[in-house]
Order: structure tokens, then sequence, then C-alpha cells
């Protein structure tokens, strides 16, 4: 199974953890993406949530509750969308600690309100104990950069619209609360 | 609690069945209405499944998998969406038997791939052993006309943005997998 994951969205956040706790039982990939140029590709030229305003009052109570509801110390972000240009560069390096730096990053913006900029990445690899600078060094390559769009096109072309999105082989599942039902698919292949 | 729901909303049918189950016990009011006139309000000028043929196609896929969870005969109407308004001025009546109504009215769109017009809902009413005539006249009068009207209004005044969305005073959930929620957060209270 794949995780396609973008580091600005919300829904993202509110399913990483339960993904990481399912990981090496269940060999999933992590995907971060970006969903920006998807979503322009689309048309859609403001985040769902920012466009239509009623309908973001609703999500922000949902995710809300929600997390409440996993026990997650979730609140609003004071700016969002936050720019997950940075973050999704720095784990599309494939490393295996990918999965522990995408949860810190999600906590970090999501529940702690910090940025996503390169003092707050080095700061949260650095809690890691992971050589900050070289992996910055990296995310800023040429191939990382590279990469990250191959990956971005990638999800485009496999028909991804949003994020959190799930996939076992062709059979897509969006959203973080289809994350069970395509761990049941997944294991009943 | 309160159910909000339009006849022509693939989500609604979905969980009607489960709404209708649970509605003597927990006291659920059901509250047909059109969403058509609210997309408008918002600028939103087609079906979100419509606009967004990306995501048009994922949402015809969660249909089928989730209906065949929940052991439904869904199968994608060969006309989308049909006209709801009918069949509306028909549920605003509040007789006992508009949760029956509706639950075959969906079974009819989305199993059976019948139409929503008159002779459609005339034979639906038949079927029930109800005065289809009388039922398809008071549909048609100014006061039921109005009525629709006034609690679409309503809707759009307390923030309903799509269907099905259930509201426990206030709080609001949306979507027909997050009715649970609702019937958890009515029964904690």
């Amino acid at each position: 199974m794949e995780f396609w994951y973008d580091f600005a969205s919300t829904y993202s956040y509110l399913v990483a953890r339960r993904v990481a706790a399912a990981t090496q039982v269940n060999n999933i990939k992590w995907r971060p993406f970006l969903l920006g140029p998807i979503f322009k590709a689309q048309g859609i030229t403001d985040a769902p949530a920012k466009a239509n305003p009623v309908k973001g009052r609703y999500m922000w109570r949902d995710l809300e509750r929600r997390a409440e509801r996993y026990g997650y110390a979730f609140r609003k972000p004071s700016q969002f969308p936050r720019n997950p240009l940075l973050a999704a560069r720095v784990a599309t390096q494939d490393e295996p600690w990918v999965p522990d730096f995408t949860v810190r990053l999600f906590r970090a913006n999501f529940e702690q309100d910090r940025d996503m900029d390169a003092n707050e990445i080095a700061a949260v690899l650095t809690e890691m104990g992971i050589d900050a600078q070289r992996v910055l060094d990296r995310a800023n390559s040429e191939e990382v950069k590279l990469k990250l769009k191959d990956r971005t096109a990638d999800a485009m072309a496999r028909g991804i619209f949003g994020a959190p999105t799930f996939l076992v082989g062709d059979e897509m599942f969006w959203g973080d609360d289809r994350f069970e039902d395509a761990l049941d698919w997944a294991n009943k292949k």
C-alpha cells in the first residue's frame, strides 16, 4: 500500500500517526507529494477550505472532533496553509526516518503552531539525532527537486486529487476516514 | 437529531436505511431540502462530482465499495443527478410514512435506475398503500412549496453546505460516514 500525503494537508496530519503504527506490518510506502500543482491543473486556485468558507468552518470543527476522538492535541494553526515544499523535499529522500520525521513535522504545524521553514525543519531533524544540514543540502539538490516533481506528476497521472490518498494497486481510498478501509482491502488481497 | 437530505444526493441514499433503522429510538427528524439553491448561492454551478471529473470517478467507486460493505445493491444511475424537486415536496409533508417513502425512492433511483418523476413517485406511494393522487396534489400546493423553500433557507442559514447533514443542536456532521459520530454525540448529551 502507498500513503500519499501533503505536509499542508489537515487530514494527512490526522491520519499520519495511525499509518506510522501500521507501516511495518503492512509494508506501507510513504509518498509525500504536492497537492498545489494538481489543484492548479484542475483549475482550483485556492485550498477547498478557503474557497468555500462555510465548508471551511465545518472542516476545522470536524478536525477538532476527530482529533479529540483519537486523543490528539490538535489546534488550528495561525497560518494556513503553510508552504509544504521544503518538508516534502526532505521526506522525498525516502530514508527510514521519513515516517517519524513526517509525524513530528505534522505535530509541530498542527499541534504547536510551528512553521515549516528551514529553521523548524532543522530543529525537528536535530531532535531526532539527524545531521540537519546534510539533509537540508540534499533536499535542495537538483536530484531531489526532480524526484518530487516526478512524484507529483505520478500522483496526478494516477488520478490522485486530494490528500491523504491510499493506493492499493490501482484501488484508491481518499481521506483519513478511509485508511481502515484501505487496510482491509490490502489484507483481503 | 435532524437528518437533512436531498433526494439527488448519492451519499444521502447510502445512509438513509441506517437512519431509518435508528429513527424511533433516537427521535431523528427527517428534513428533506434542496441542495441546488445552496450551491447556487455559493457560486457552485454544477454538482461537485460533475465539476471535477477526476473526483467524480472516485466518488462512484467509493459509493460502490461502501454499498457493497453495507450489502446494498447500488448501481450508478444512467441519469445523474435526477431532479429532486417533486420528491422533496412529497417528503416535506412530514407524514409518518416519510422515512419509508424516502428509502424506497432512493432505492428506485440508485438501485433500479428509475426516474423521480410524478409517475414513479405515484408508483412508490401506491406500493406503500397510500393514496398517491392526494399526496401529489398536496405536494403541488402553495403551502407545501413554501414550506420546502423555508426549509432550504433554514438549511442555508444554519450553515448546511452538503448532504447528508446531521444536526445535533448546532453541532453539524456531514456525510454518510459521520452518521455514527452524530449518534454518539446525541447520546452523550
